[in-house]
């Protein structure tokens, strides 16, 4: 099994992503195609050159695309970028997933001009981890479209729950619409749209959710246009530096306080680490016609070899044929 | 000073409403105005009868509107609603502001109906406090308007700074549009449109703000619809809810964890009580023609209590006659 990892995406590129890769290794059938700068990568893969050995190859590209560059500028000049390498390598059958914790924007788009939209699927949705307290659930839209319609989120949650039963093993998924209120009429126009479509799909379709019951963990998969999905994670991120950030400081107030800190110190950073990012790995771009896994900007080798598991799942399960059989073509269209 | 209270709205009505009137009249200059059943209020308000003489009269109101009934519906059926009620003592000048926790869509509605738009508003917003680390920041719309416009963003922008200058005393309040990019073209049509509308207005717009930005406090006043809004707050809520117990279940595991815990417990609960909405008392509905504090569903004693605060104040830094002063008429409208 081949994936490609576009090296030079994210904050942390090009060494968290090499060090991911090489970590990633650990499953046995995997070999992986660092994509960038060949001189920069090489000088983070020398210290493991002789335990990767063939393992790891580099595929040079000539352009990288910045975190903060406009997506369709920079794929418009920037043909060469490691990011639509990697892209391409799906394409032609030269790797069968490639991960990227680059420009968000860039990598949707060059999964969509490469991989193009599987048929019948009107967009493309991230598919994002979402932390819970009774463990994973799963939110898309994550970002990917900040204007949808009715239709868009009947597929975002037809995908969301092929890929949760197929993928993660959820037996008979259960579907939430994101909404303000938990009757059928409540909301805003799209939303009661998007109830009527999903009320009609053959999916277990449990109504609306609101936010206080998400992070309750009542539903496997959590619906939402990628406007509202993308404010809810970057609330969920912002919230956890909060709350770890008041804790901490009510905890230096008094001896009493600082002693009982310290003894607890274990249990608050595995509690942390519950709600870190990295730990989650990446979130599958559903739609597009292959498997393209997109990073945390702010990855680091550990959710880079996550990300990398997370391709390999998807491509054991052969996530693209099964939304291709699975999906309901939408009535004329 | 008189203000009046719906005693039987929220899901601990009468009792708190009733005890929360009685600890507001610690501020001397006012008199409370309880509405609604008689029989109950009464029952309630016996034990305090000798300290409050007759600063807390009581309103007689036949109907109840309860929580999650169709606002609409129950509205045009229960003519006698106590939040009807107290919306029509502001009207006939008998009151100078009126609190409910109660039903917020049919609080809303009594107030549009009985208290009129304000000239040039197009919708009125509710502008809720927003817990971050460096204190509360505002919120609007907090769930007023499902669907908004541009122009509608706009006169939420507008009245969020009037009212955080002239009530919460914060000098230049900044503004920002929440949004899933910083750059002005990122987002969905309604936060690109409403940024160049923004851009344009004597504020102190300093841009867009993302999920993780609001949550550390980078602005006084957080811009978005009512859905974005809605949604926004009940994730806080739910995810302090959800912090609260993953951390719990960390402390209970091994004696040394719980050593731990017990010596820290005085802090754990400063710091649940910082995130407590009881603390922050009611979100103003800006833009009607008079004072209207909307509380939490789940408010007791001691969130009545803020909200009847943040009447007073609102009354004497006379917001209505301040927004009606300030708000810049629309083009063409």
């Amino acid at each position: 099994m081949k994936i490609a990892v576009d090296a030079m995406g994210g904050d942390n590129a090009p060494g968290e992503m090499v060090r991911g890769a090489v970590a990633a290794l650990a499953q046995r059938e995997l070999e992986i195609l660092l994509v960038g700068l060949p001189e920069e990568i090489e000088k983070e893969l020398a210290p493991f050159r002789n335990t990767v050995g063939e393992r790891i190859k580099i595929v040079p590209a000539a352009d990288v695309i910045g975190m903060n560059e406009s997506p369709g500028r920079a794929l418009r000049q920037k043909k060469q970028a490691s990011v639509v390498i990697a892209a391409r390598l799906v394409k032609e059958g030269k790797a069968e997933a490639f991960v990227s914790a680059g420009n968000t924007g860039a990598t949707m788009g060059a999964a969509l001009f490469q991989l193009g939209r599987i048929k019948g699927i009107k967009r493309p949705a991230i598919a994002s981890p979402l932390p819970t307290t009774r463990g994973m659930s799963l939110l898309l839209d994550a970002g990917a479209n900040a204007d949808a319609t009715p239709l868009y989120l009947s597929q975002f949650a037809q995908m969301g729950a092929i890929y949760s039963e197929v993928v993660l093993g959820v037996h008979n998924p259960k579907i939430g619409l994101l909404n303000i209120g938990s009757e059928p009429e409540k909301g805003n126009e799209l939303s009661r749209e998007a109830y009527a479509l999903l009320d009609k799909l053959p999916l277990n379709f449990v109504g609306n959710v609101e936010g206080r019951e998400i992070t309750a963990g009542a539903v496997d998969i959590v619906v939402c246009d990628g406007f509202v999905g993308n404010i809810v994670l970057k609330m969920i991120e912002g919230l956890a530096m909060a709350f770890t950030i008041r804790l901490k400081e009510e905890l230096k107030l008094g001896l009493r306080n600082r002693l009982g800190a310290a003894l607890a110190l274990p249990a608050f950073h595995k509690f942390k680490g519950s709600l870190d990012y990295q730990e989650y790995g990446g979130a599958p771009l559903l739609g597009v016609n292959g498997v393209c896994i997109i990073g945390h900007g702010s990855s680091n080798a550990r959710a880079i070899e996550n990300a990398i598991g997370a391709a390999v799942m998807a491509i054991k399960k052969d996530i693209v044929a099964k939304i291709v059989e699975n999906i309901r073509k939408p009535e004329g269209g």
